[in-house]
């Protein structure tokens, strides 16, 4: 084979020159390049002997040649063949090639040094071999040595099939540097959302079925750090789409508490949960706050899992657990449950916007964020401290629940919640039935705007007993008027947080 | 201005070019484009003047030179200009290029024609000039010359940020060009999924704000043809980001049915749905089937708005109303009504999958098809060509709603809905509870299997005489003696149509 180098990061490169090396006819690299590789005793001619040129630019056009391209693109029939004969140029068998690296300069901030980082030679090249993957195996990032030294030592030549995943691999990453380029670019020369919206999904994992089994399915990660798709899977059966999401709404829920919290999702929205001393006391109390929780369910909790809540959920049909850390004695425990599906997961939020699809296109929004500016008290009486922890706990959960929400809670401890109902009071209602005995003394947040008073009425007459909400309604003032009526301390965020 | 041309797709050069041609001091051009611009009464010299080279390889490397890229890449600094000099170079201060049409090759489903319609020399020449913004004005697509011309025209010069944009539109073109060729190569060698995941959406819609007011919201294209991004809007305020998921929800479960049917959705799930003789009635019915339509609803039709339906609607409290097409009598008669949102909307079905972004990732699934295979009696009963027709319509509408969910229906028309509950008896009971005294003589559809024999017996106590589900259950016999018992006909669709 003749091959033609011209990397930027030389990782593994040396090692997999001399693990083929039978394999190697000939190597042609840039300057770099083949200094380096004679550093390494590795024999390459400089690819300058073809193109007559030496760098001109400081290096930027180095590679753009006839002489080069000819070679990559050369059909191996006897008409290009004469061709490359006339001028003497030489066809390769193999390019290895990547790329300045882009994304690493943009973080700098620096202009200057992002666009000296933009490869236009080395971009080429990889294209060129990957149009032409017939002829010619494009390897274009150091993950690619290790496939085609195995290909090669197994079958001393490199098959179709091989060259086809390497030629599309290369058209996928040189699709993703452009992507970085203009949404890393077009932030620094405008600082805000792109005109145009690329979103890359990539180390696919299949999923069984979607929704429902008749549906196809797949998981992409779109970044290294968060959520389910980086999560470490520590035991269990694999995940199916709805555990995906039911799993990725626990996290974003308890995401939002700093406290020891355990958090219970159905259906992709939190049924019980409970900030307390300990995990085991937070666990025990977010199961016990939803009345269902027996038939399945998926639990996150915001801290490591302890020997004593393990002893606990060992008791539950538990079908997803996320937490960030485990204790060896407590993972070993529950792991004797062959089905819980167990989770490793970062506790960070994703910053990126959330994206959902329609026909026709997507819709992308910023992430809903639950905190406030200001608190105000509109009611003559006002909540103690231990209300007001109250008060704040449940406007982080109602946050998380599908509008129009009513969440009550009490000690740190949902009572009961009521969303996806299409009007309020009837939410209000559910959460009350759910709460049953525990109602008295809770305290309710709604995550819009409560239009009547017809909730506080609701709230008065089960001992609910203070209450948050965005305020905004035409009849606030009703609604004031009632909360002092029934000295119930009344609070407005002014920010609204429901999921239509 | 020295400008290099290579450009495939020639529409509107020659006028652009004519009407910049005060600007112009030089062209150059490949060989092709130099013919076609002579023949048009435009001077242009060969870029093989510079090169020294005839076309290789057939063109494919034509423009791959170190005269063309020092030209394009100089940063115009003395080093630079010495280097330029000393091979007698020249410098371009704008680029006019566009790529061979992979997309419409690709649609041939020719191996051989795809690979030859991939561009590499030209999307060389685009990327480097967009890499040189600064110095170069990159114009990768025909779209780009108007803006161009109005900006020489009016300042005598081209600005930095129309250079800027101009770049920028270059990197988003070539991520789009070698996504294509990604996603449309591997689809054609291997017939499946690609490994990684692009999308790329376009025509970007700014859209007040999200969910919520504290949320930044954007709406972008993804393809030309479907749903609420390429429909037009005929009247009213501009959408928000809860219309489009109402409205999406409204055409997605209007496009299933086949007959003259309306289709009224709140919170992205259908709250009456009605087929019937005219539009106008089958409106009416869905209005009348959801017992809250009086606060605003959005409302899909499948067939042209005539006048009848739109005196019906003018008395409404219509948010969004879609339609394939409108009478002009008709749309006038609304357009009366300055807040109603009025969408003419394709109602063919995007076939492409489904997105959903999770923290750290996306989730991308097939659409949900309501058809099923085979539709099974599975009761001693049997429901006569009325009854049937009434199963049929409820199930497309319960593949709509959101699980578990429960839907009644009688003449074509929804009696009563019940979905978003936590357990299925609920939601019947919620539906039976919304169609009040129309529930007698209705069937019923279930999204996914009947768990127990409960929801035959409350069908049963309110006359409710047909039922049409899934099955699989583990309980199915309970079900299907107890519908033994009441002369219930029941049947089996094999097929779960449940959204979670």
């Amino acid at each position: 084979m003749r091959i033609l180098i011209s990397v930027y990061d030389k990782t593994g490169l040396v090692n997999f020159l001399s693990s083929i090396k039978d394999h190697i006819d000939e190597i042609y690299g840039t300057e770099g390049t083949v200094k380096y590789l004679k550093d390494n005793n590795i024999a390459a001619n400089n690819s300058s002997n073809l193109t007559g040129f030496d760098d001109l630019l400081g290096g930027r056009v180095k590679t753009l040649h006839p002489a080069i391209f000819s070679g990559i693109l050369s059909k191996r029939d006897s008409e290009s063949n004469m061709q490359l004969e006339k001028y003497h140029y030489k066809d390769f068998d193999m390019v290895i090639c990547n790329l300045y690296p882009f994304v690493e300069a943009s973080k700098t901030d620096d202009l200057e040094k992002m666009i000296e980082n933009i490869d236009i030679g080395g971009l080429s090249l990889i294209r060129a071999a990957a149009k032409n993957y017939k002829n010619v195996a494009v390897l274009s990032h150091p993950d690619d040595y290790s496939m085609v030294k195995d290909v090669l030592q197994k079958n001393g030549k490199i098959d179709m099939k091989t060259k086809e995943i390497l030629g599309l691999r290369a058209f996928s990453r040189s699709a993703d540097y452009d992507i970085q380029i203009y949404n890393r670019l077009y932030r620094k020369l405008n600082d805000k959302q792109p005109e145009e919206l690329f979103i890359h999904g990539y180390d696919r994992t299949d999923l069984r079925y979607g929704e429902n089994p008749d549906q196809e399915a797949y998981m992409f990660k779109v970044n290294e750090k968060y959520g389910i798709p980086n999560s470490i899977q520590l035991n269990g059966k694999e995940l199916s789409y709805n555990n995906i999401l039911d799993a990725n709404a626990a996290l974003e829920t308890v995401q939002d508490f700093q406290d020891i919290t355990s958090v219970i999702v159905k259906h992709r929205t939190p049924s019980g949960v409970s900030s307390a001393g300990t995990l085991k006391e937070a666990f025990i109390n977010s199961y016990n706050a939803d009345p269902e929780s027996a038939y399945g369910f998926v639990v996150a909790l915001n801290r490591k899992l302890d020997m004593d809540t393990a002893k606990e959920m060992q008791k539950k049909f538990i079908e997803v657990l996320i937490a960030p850390e485990y204790d060896t004695d407590a993972l070993n425990l529950l792991k004797k449950k062959k089905n819980m599906r167990i989770l490793k997961c970062s506790m960070d939020h994703d910053p990126e916007k959330a994206i959902y699809s329609v026909s026709g296109g997507v819709l992308v929004q910023s992430r809903l964020d639950y905190r406030y500016d200001n608190l105000e008290l509109k009611s003559t009486a006002e909540a103690g401290k231990e209300k007001l922890a109250d008060l704040e706990f449940a406007w982080k959960v109602v946050a998380h629940a599908k509008s129009n929400a009513m969440v009550l809670a009490k000690n740190r401890t949902t009572v009961g919640i009521g969303a996806g109902q299409t009007s309020r009071i009837e939410s209000l209602k559910i959460a009350i039935e759910r709460g049953n005995s525990n109602v008295k003394g809770s305290v309710l947040a709604s995550d819009a705007f409560i239009p009547f008073d017809d909730s506080v009425i609701e709230c008065y007459k089960n001992g609910i007993d203070a209450i948050i909400q965005p305020g905004g309604s035409i009849r606030d003032d009703d609604v004031i008027k009632r909360c002092n009526e029934y000295k119930i301390p009344l609070y407005f965020t002014g920010k609204r947080v429901f999921l239509h």
